[in-house]
Parts: C-alpha cells; structure tokens; sequence
C-alpha cells in the first residue's frame, strides 16, 4: 500500500485540515472541527447538510459553499459521521427557517443522520432525503435498499440552487423525493482499493478482470467480468442506467455525469463519455447538461460510474443556478 | 494494463470528441479536428496557444476558454503535435494583435512550435514563451535545460488573464519571462505509467519504493528511494524547490498549487498541501493562493508534484482574474 499520508489514524483530519486551509475563502471548520462550513452563509433559508464517511472526496466537503451545503460532516474512512456531529451542524447552520439532511443510503448513515434528527426535534424543524441511486441491487444486507453514490452530487446541487433562491422545507423535501426517482447511476472498478486502517485491498481482481456495479466503499459488485472494451463498458451500464430511469418522452433532457472513482484520469472519463453520450441519444434523450471528472471517489480506486438525471426544465434552471463551492463553482 | 479505451490508435481523438461534446458552450473543435478552439473568442487580443502531447489531461485543452488559452493542439500520447497543427491554430486565432505561443520545454514540442512560427513569420506576429519550471535536473539528454511541467498552468492563467486585459505581445513577452523566473515545480511518482501503444510499464517500482524527481512523460526521476511519509516527502520536494526558488522578501506572497499526476486522489493532495503549506510558511512565504487538485497529468501515475509561485501584486491580480475554461473557472 502506498498512500501519500503519515498514520492511518491521522489520515482523514491532516487531509481536512489541508482542504480548509486551501479554500479558506469558502469554508471554515466548525469549533473542535466537528464539521465544514459555509463562511459566508446566507441567512433566513433552510440549511443544507450532509455527510458521510471520508474517502469519497470531494464529496462532501467540496460542496459546501454558496449554491450548493451549509456544512458537510465527514467520519472515518468509509465510516458514518457520530450523531453529535451531526447535531453541532444542525444546531449551528439552522437560521429559522429548518435543515434539510441529505443522506447517501447506507445503513450507518442513515442511522446516524436519524438519531440527530431525533435528539434536536424538540427545537428544530428537520427533514430528510435518502439519496439510493445506484441501479445495482445489493444483497448483502450491508444496506437496506439502493445504495446512495455519484447522483448524490446531482441531489446536493439542485436542492442547493432551491434552497438559496428560498424554497421553503416542505417544497425542498417534495422537490428532493420527486428528484431522487430520476437519478440513476452504474458503477464499474477496474481494482479494489486498500482501506489504510486495514491494509488489505478490498477485493482482487485479475490483470483481465472487472468488477461490475460497485458501489462507493471498496464493497464488491455484482458480478465479476472479462475486461471489454470502453464501448463494451459503456453498454453494460448504460444498458441497466436505461432499463431503471423510468417511463421518458421522445427528446427528453437530461443530465450526464461520467464520475471517475479517484484513480482513473480524466482523459478516460471523457472517452466512456463520448461512447455513453451516443448511448443515452440514441435511447432518445437529450444530453442538455454534462458533468465529467472525479467528484464521489472511493479512495483511489481505479472506476467510474454512469450517471443519467432527467432533468425538467425547473431543475435545468437549478442546475444552472451559479454555485460556488471548493470543487464545483460556476455562475 | 487496464484501461478504459477501445483501440490505442483511436485513444486520444476518442477523448477529445467526448471533451469538446462535454464543453460544447466553451470550445470547439478546428477544422478536421486540427485543434481544439475557444468557442466564444475576445477579438483584437493576443492569441495565446499552447499544447504537447497527450495523456496530461485536462492540461491543454481543459484551459481553453475565456481568459485562458484561444487554442491548444493536441498531439498523440506524449508525443508532440505537428507544425501543421499549430499552423493552423496560429492562422485561425490570430485576429491581427499577433500570438504568444506557450510551449513546455521538451525537444519535441520545443521544435514543432518553432517550425511552426517560422512557417508563418510573414505574416503573423508570434512570440514564444518556454516554460522550464521544473527543479530536477535532467541529463538524459532527452530535453535541453528544465522540462515545463505543472507550473505551465500559472503561466497559461496569468498570460491569458493579462492578454484578455489588453496586454500588447511584446509585454506579454516580458510577464512571460519574468514570470517563469518565479514559478518551481518537484514531483515525485509511487508508480510507472503504461503507455497505451507500447503496453509495457515505463519504470518499475518496488511496494517500498518511490521515484523522486519525474517529469509528466512516464520518464523516471532523478533518484529512487524508499518510501515515505507524507511529512518526509513534502519537506524532500520542498526544500528542492526552496532552494532554487530565488531571493525573497519576508513574508513574499506567493501561489502553492498541489498537482496530482492522474492516479492520486484528492484527499491525498490536500494531505500534502498542508504539510506543503507548513513548510513554506517556515520558510517566509505566505501562501496567498492555493490550488489543489489533478491538472497536470502523466497518464494514471500515482504520484504529484508540488508547485510554489512567487507572485506580485500584479500577478496575484491576474491569477484572481475570471477564468471560464473547462478545467479552470471562476469569476
């Protein structure tokens, strides 16, 4: 294993140090550096927070920032926040008017997320998202349901643009659930990755292998495959992101997110891109909005996964509404 | 080797055409794809074009856009692009106040730039800026003097913020050069790179070995030694570039820009920039910009490079400059 770090213990508060002080102008630590937050917030709208174990950086304390988080709470690798952290946020980021929690589906997570809702319900106004976009059923029993990974970005950005234009906590939930069915992602690996705590790579693959529908921690997927081509590749998941995404109209608009898992390099991301975009157009859609890089990573797993959001005209608008966060920033 | 491609001879258009067709409201392809082209072109400014080889995506093309780069010209997998490439990015952007042209110093590029600008000397102002930032020497013989590696991109921000602001060629001469007095960069790789037409690894490494001093071709560095921590390495890298850095004032702003070279993942850069970070601080410098994240790359090489930039106020103005590009932006 060979890591850019010091101690596996140390890992995930040395790396967030380093990314507050980089981006100082946009985020802060909270006190005892329990969690990240917007230095400039904007006051009187619900707040937005989420979070969940380190190594799937940037997600999610890359997208805290105008447009997008309020605070963003980080755990272990791979390892849900602590309730306690979860409660500082709410009780710091919430102005008046609610928080709205965006949780990736997993059952820790969503455990946690739950216990701080419940401890601070007396005094706040709380409401949850669970994010499962993940086509590949997982019967492991690790998690209930579909796993939450890469359309966790795309859930964060359009609530985000919603909550900063004022859209009150009832809309936002409503918005949240209606957006949640249209997201749908496949992921693939071309390696496992090695957790530093354990020092054992999560799984094995041969020089000619992959491993089809992974999720963001190192778990295996759903089946073991030859090594194909790029076309190949993009088929397979296209194919079952298709067969998922629900009833569509001719020409109907959607986003592309082509998400690289930390360490496949740009240039191959854009290649299943362009094959995954002829794909999704020749299924009818139009590919009106296209994200392309290493956002929901699994420490540096080589792999990426297929995104596909249909996306109606309000939340393109969303979509479009300036952000200005560490990793995702345009205006 | 496994990697998302098809073929090895179709790798690198393939990545493009799925780049230009992801950025399609910021640049465009040239005619017969000689190029890759801002879409949106200020008239009346400097032209500035770069480019080299491929396999250091997003490094051209991702800084083609509005206060960056007109044109960048792509050539296959470290290898240079053909005068007849730049030619034609000369003769289609050069809007009558003349081109810089932004070149790396590596033989290959050094010489198909200079063929180029010679080619069309009668009738184009052109002017050429050879960035040479790296601090390891070379002497293989493959490149004369310091090759251009990550510091490249602050050449490229600072040059293109100036000539948007109206900046004549000849000034822009002047920045070009003083600026590349100012800019070091060391890095440092945990693995070889396979080059996609030769299939085989170009250096290898044992599990406790780290090669110090690479460049962005897969090249091996100047020395290997034994792994490290992240603090040992940083204060390796650092030093080096320190001490070829140049005199400085107390407490000289300067940029820091932590690059990964394709195969490392974020959360391990900014572990390093804040060990990076500390060490300058030491050392008098205040870390007034920070960039962090994977721009200059090698293929998939696990590994990074760090970069100091000692920049005045004019420079430091240029750099916070609005910058829409698909790799670089804000405003």
């Amino acid at each position: 294993m060979k890591k850019f770090m010091n101690t596996a213990a140390s890992l995930v508060a040395e790396s967030l140090q380093g990314f507050v002080a980089a981006h100082e102008q946009t985020v802060m630590f909270a006190p005892e550096r329990k969690f990240v937050l917007r230095r400039n917030p904007s006051f009187g709208k619900v707040a937005l927070i989420s979070g969940g174990g380190a190594g799937h950086e940037p997600l999610h304390v890359g997208f805290v920032g105008q447009g997008m988080l309020d605070a963003a709470c980080t755990g272990h690798i791979f390892t849900s926040p602590t309730p306690d952290q979860i409660i500082a946020a709410i009780e710091l980021t919430d102005t008046g008017a609610g928080c709205l929690l965006i949780v990736k589906n997993y059952d820790g997570d969503v455990m946690n997320f739950e216990m701080a809702a419940e401890a601070v319900a007396q005094t706040h106004r709380i409401k949850t998202i669970i994010v499962s976009d993940d086509v590949a059923a997982y019967g492991v029993g690790r998690s209930s349901g579909r796993r939450g990974v890469a359309g966790t970005l795309i859930v964060e950005k359009i609530l985000g643009a919603a909550a900063e234009a004022g859209t009150d906590l009832a809309q936002l939930k409503a918005l949240g659930e209606h957006l949640g069915e249209r997201v749908r992602t496949m992921g693939v690996a071309l390696s496992g990755v090695i957790v530093p705590d354990t020092a054992r790579p999560t799984f094995l693959l041969e020089a000619d292998e992959m491993e089809v529908g992974v999720g963001i921690h190192g778990e295996p997927g759903i089946g073991r495959e030859k090594m194909a081509s790029a076309n190949a590749i993009a088929a397979l998941l296209c194919d079952r992101v298709l067969a998922d995404i629900g009833a569509r109209d001719a020409n109907e608009p959607a986003l592309l997110f082509l998400n690289g898992f930390g360490g496949t390099p740009t240039s191959e991301l854009y290649l299943v891109y362009n094959a995954a975009r002829r794909l999704f157009e020749a299924a009818g859609f139009t590919i009106a909005r296209s994200l392309v890089g290493t956002y929901v990573t699994s420490l540096d797993m080589a792999g990426l996964s297929i995104t596909l959001a249909r996306l109606d005209e309000a939340m393109l608008s969303l979509w479009d509404a300036p952000v200005a966060t560490p990793a995702l920033r345009w205006s």
